[in-house]
């Protein structure tokens, strides 16, 4: 194994805040935001998971995901050798190789590749597409594709049944503004939308993003949390951001 | 016509807190609540519209945006010939029997009799089906059926097509847990969703409600409201349901 606090140029360590968790990232290239924090929030990962992160780039859902399930398996998978590459260093720093598996693979081979229905979870943080989507400065997200550009919701979602089992759940976070395109993606690749959750950066705001996830045969009743508020009037962290960012 | 302030049994005239808007509701049967407040609110209805309530029952929402939209023309469809008499009786209680036409038809008829693509805004509170998803104490939303139970959500949407010009809105309160059924009803007819509003008891509660409208022949984006709380956390009415209900 390298040595994997050797960096590359642009890179540098950040500490996660939760646990002991470190992340190198690349701040020439894409670092991660909140939506990857709030989506390893949003997933109910059961016992004993097996959990897919589809497209993991630096691999933070997949880090968060592990410290968070100490017993959850994790197969995480990278188009670009760079980020494939980096995602692998990630786990090696965190010691966390015996539960997350780096796979640098096209996608759309998982299923073929790792097994037809065998996951109990899906995650994928997917490529927006349109700026001004997230909740961060532009500064904050960069835009350099960390995925495959040219696979859209449909295509995640496809590929997502492929890979779940009966009753597995496939989490995403998505724009708002671009909720219709989400759940018609779920519901034409037989996935049930099942949970929601917006995300709002003040009471006062529209929510920015939406927290869906889906189940393979599942009903039609989707069951919505709270509005997740992520500051005050004052501009202070709300205690719910604080519980999930800082856990 | 008849004397308008006559009563029938059960009935009873209530001040509808808006101007001098008034409405005979009948507490053995159904009496308005919250959705038609809110949905009136919510629809944006511009100038010289040319209006249709689908099952308007008391009329209450024909009213409220008679009040607010003093250019506008509104059609009230109402199946059951108790309630389209009462509507009617409501609109001559509040002289507005030259801009509110009831008519006493199954809304499936609508578009025949009343003709095609003629509207700009058709505005529908549906029957919800199920239990348990009004904000109000269920005393207060007897479940008597004011429409008939029969038509779903995906035919209400395909008559709302057939009666909306290009560009017209269809405007819509349904139940939180229902959204995916109502969005799907609308893609299918072919009206893209456009606006929404999650509406809250309080910003501690997930969405009962939510309010969308959708255009026909519009895009795919979805703008979204900030959220709709009713009650501050010591149960007072928050200014934004004030500004609503007593505006």
């Amino acid at each position: 194994m390298q040595d994997c606090t050797e960096l590359r140029p642009g890179e540098r360590i950040d500490d996660l805040q939760r646990g002991s968790l470190r992340i190198i990232q690349n701040e020439r290239l894409f670092r991660f935001g909140t939506d990857a924090v709030l989506l390893s929030d949003f997933a109910l990962i059961k016992s004993r998971a097996r959990v897919m992160d589809l497209g993991t780039g630096t691999g933070v859902i997949a880090l968060l995901v592990a410290a968070r399930h100490p017993d959850a398996r994790i197969e995480a998978v990278e188009l670009q050798p760079y980020f494939a590459e980096l995602a692998q260093r990630n786990v090696d720093l965190n010691a966390l190789d015996d539960r997350i598996f780096v796979h640098e693979m096209d996608m759309r081979l998982a299923a073929q590749k790792l097994g037809y229905g065998r996951m109990d979870q899906v995650i994928c943080n997917p490529p927006y597409f349109e700026q001004g989507s997230s909740l961060l400065p532009e500064s904050e997200n960069k835009l350099l594709s960390r995925m495959d550009a040219s696979i859209g919701i449909d295509e995640i979602a496809r590929i997502a049944f492929a890979l779940l089992k009966s009753g597995g759940r496939f989490s995403v976070v998505f724009p708002a503004q671009r909720l219709c395109d989400l759940l018609f993606a779920m519901q034409n690749a037989r996935l049930a939308p099942k949970r929601i959750r917006t995300v709002h950066a003040t009471l006062q705001h529209a929510p920015k993003l939406v927290l869906v996830d889906a189940v393979k045969q599942g009903g039609s009743q989707l069951h919505w949390l709270p509005p997740l508020i992520l500051k005050n009037p004052d501009g202070t962290n709300t205690p719910e951001w604080e519980r999930i960012y800082g856990e």
